[in-house]
């Protein structure tokens, strides 16, 4: 296809959704629930046809010269099938998050004015390799009321069209308006510039995967981009630490998983306590193999255990067992040290002292700031939200976790009889 | 100045506007209202130099041949002067928003969650002609936290700049933080492009002028931009409609203010009153001098006193004394002309029927839905809110009027005892 045919395809998707998303602002959550939950069955039901798509994929890929871990993102089975369409019924499970009432009052002329959650309207979504990604986006936009428009990854393109086609299909037997879920069937680069620029149609563009992927979408897109960026996670062990509390939370939030976005990547140690704690710390990293790199303060204290840290480390996501760890003399320098290499993502205090928690809170601009908690618990299903379609890194709209309520706008819908501002002014 | 030079400039006023956003993270609501009416004082001590910057300008708008509107949209006197003074200490005395606790919940493994309003950080506002704007804007972005970044248009540089140093040198003297207000002190285009792209130091950016403008940003913008457009508003008159109601709420939408945003634009009547309805409103009309463009039932109504409308004015926000008028044949036909045509700023029903209105407002996808209350009610004083910024049109972040709320973000603070993943995970 051409510039202009693709432009002209997903422009025509783009106006479908448009209706689509008008018809689901009508839907009751009894009907969602019962269409998400013939969605799952749909998804078993395929579950051959989706093998056989995926191992198209699987094919291409190894041809293509994936890696085993690439290879590994891409499989499907049947226990994977299963997982995705179990996470279906669970999404079904969750409360419905349209139609609350977030505030309500009512002014001196009697307007009443009440604040509700409704859709967003149409949410675009771009994403790489996992096919499971294409459930999983599809069904939390769906579960609160919004059309969607997906563009996968090339890698996975068969195994995508098979399970949105299982979604689409399961769906309209319980009564999904049509084209409330439209994959792009193709991964032609243009899709994403096309899908950037169609602010009349799409409200909000959602990237999903790398920085490189994110920096384009951000570069090209007229309408609200909701990002996930890195996690560059820092943990501040204050002077008034409980030493074996800072040293297990120190240990888990950097060793657990270390491949994930709420990892420690910087320890941050005050000065009065470092010679206590450090080598306490250098003694559970050695034992798991994770590389220390300190600086200069730090190097005296734990030796040749540690390497030496440069600049660029403060601003680095490891992602892996390695850790950068700074002296400092207050809790000042920690804050002002986060506030310039952290992320905004996730950054924790340990201290015994209360207000020095609260001030430290108060003062990092993260999304997530944790007292005396390992910033692992940076993550929707420990919220306590259900799902989550990721973390924001954004400020706007949805900050941290993001799930069901980060899926919703609102609407004012102001009720009277008869006023007029001619007549009836408050002010 | 250069293009490099203008970039050097604005970059770093963007790194010391962030410095200056966190140090306003720890200022009390009694010290920034202390901060707010020293401002306020400032304005009028300063009201000689502020009027000398603003005769400057309105020479050379003179000499530029500015017509007499925008000259006087230029123009400050002593009144407007203390206007702004006093809009400064509503603003004071305005409640805080920063620091509400918007929901707290804790885990079954004791972890504590609080989502806690926060300042956004940095905003960007870039304006036209008002010079008032430039206290507007950075005043109310000071009460809630944030540091700003006014970028004026170049007929009131001088007025801007006047006024910017009365905010900021009266502020410093009550404890502003250096460098919460800046003014970028040269209006070359090139500035635009230097604030979009630099989403290091930008939260947000707000256009407030016309459609080019905000086009312009929208486009170049890498951060998020919070948009006013246009208001092409709709009153829809139900079958159900009480008509004395009716003839009221379409009179004062299209007449009272016919300038402005919340302004009715576009009437639509269902058939089955159209013949009772269409000439009681004309009949005010007339005597207004309202223009009706009306489609061919109108016509057939009203005959010469409509003139026939075309296909782009069900697309045009007149901000004048016109109309354009069409006969629905059902609610569904009134929804979905509004959904295709409404700029989904602010739309009306009248009717009766308390169960269709809350359909007609369920399916009906603008930031503000009214049922038998003018449009005009459409204003963040007419909510309540004491000020507001604007009115957005956009469906993320804010929606509708925006006043001191949506001029913050939110955090999540999270308390524990030692919570790790490893052993305390709910998940």
């Amino acid at each position: 296809m051409d510039k202009q045919e693709i432009k002209n395809v997903i422009l025509e998707m783009g106006a479908r959704a448009r209706a689509a998303a008008h018809a689901l602002t009508i839907l009751s959550a009894d009907k969602k629930n019962e269409i998400l939950r013939a969605m799952a069955a749909s998804m078993r039901e395929q579950e051959a046809a989706i093998l056989e798509a995926n191992a198209q994929d699987i094919a291409a890929g190894e041809s293509n010269g994936l890696n085993a871990a690439m290879l590994d993102r891409l499989r499907l089975n049947h226990d994977r099938i299963e997982a995705i369409a179990t996470g279906i019924e669970e999404v079904a499970a969750l409360a419905d998050p349209v139609g609350e009432v977030l505030t309500e009052w009512t002014r001196p002329n009697d307007v009443h004015f009440e604040q509700i959650r409704v859709p967003i309207g149409v949410i675009g979504i771009i994403y790489e390799s996992r096919p499971n990604v294409t459930s999983d986006a599809a069904v939390l936009c769906l579960k609160s009321g919004n059309a969607t428009i997906l563009r996968g990854g090339s890698e996975a393109i068969h195994s995508n069209k098979a399970i949105a086609a299982a979604l689409q299909s399961g769906g309209e037997k319980a009564g999904l308006p049509a084209n409330a879920i439209q994959l792009i069937p193709f991964t032609d680069r243009e899709s994403v510039s096309v899908m950037a620029s169609m602010d009349q149609w799409l409200d909000v563009i959602i990237p999903r995967g790398g920085k490189g992927l994110i920096e384009t979408v951000v570069s090209l897109a007229r309408m609200p981009v909701i990002k996930h960026y890195d996690g560059i996670c820092h943990t501040y062990i204050d002077k008034h630490a409980e030493m074996a509390m800072a040293v297990a939370i120190a240990d888990d939030a950097k060793t657990h998983k270390p491949g994930v976005c709420n990892a420690l990547e910087t320890l941050l140690v005050h000065r009065d306590i470092a010679a206590d704690f450090l080598p306490q710390i250098a003694e559970v990293y050695k034992s798991k193999g994770v590389e220390m790199r300190g600086d200069e303060s730090v190097i005296e204290i734990l030796g040749s255990d540690a390497l030496a840290a440069t600049e660029e480390d403060w601003d680095t996501e490891y992602l892996d067992l390695i850790i950068s760890i700074k002296v400092v003399d207050s809790m000042a320098e920690a804050v002002e040290h986060i506030n310039t290499h952290s992320s905004r993502h996730s950054d924790c205090i340990v201290t015994s002292d209360g207000d020095r928690a609260q001030l430290f809170m108060t003062q990092v601009d993260s999304a997530c700031v944790f007292h005396n908690v390992s910033t692992r618990f940076s993550d929707g299903g420990e919220f306590g939200f259900g799902a989550e379609i990721g973390i924001s890194t954004d400020k706007l709209h949805a900050r941290g976790p993001m799930a069901l309520r980060e899926l919703t706008s609102y609407q004012y819908r102001i009720r009277g009889d008869g006023q007029i501002r001619s007549k009836n002014a408050t002010t």
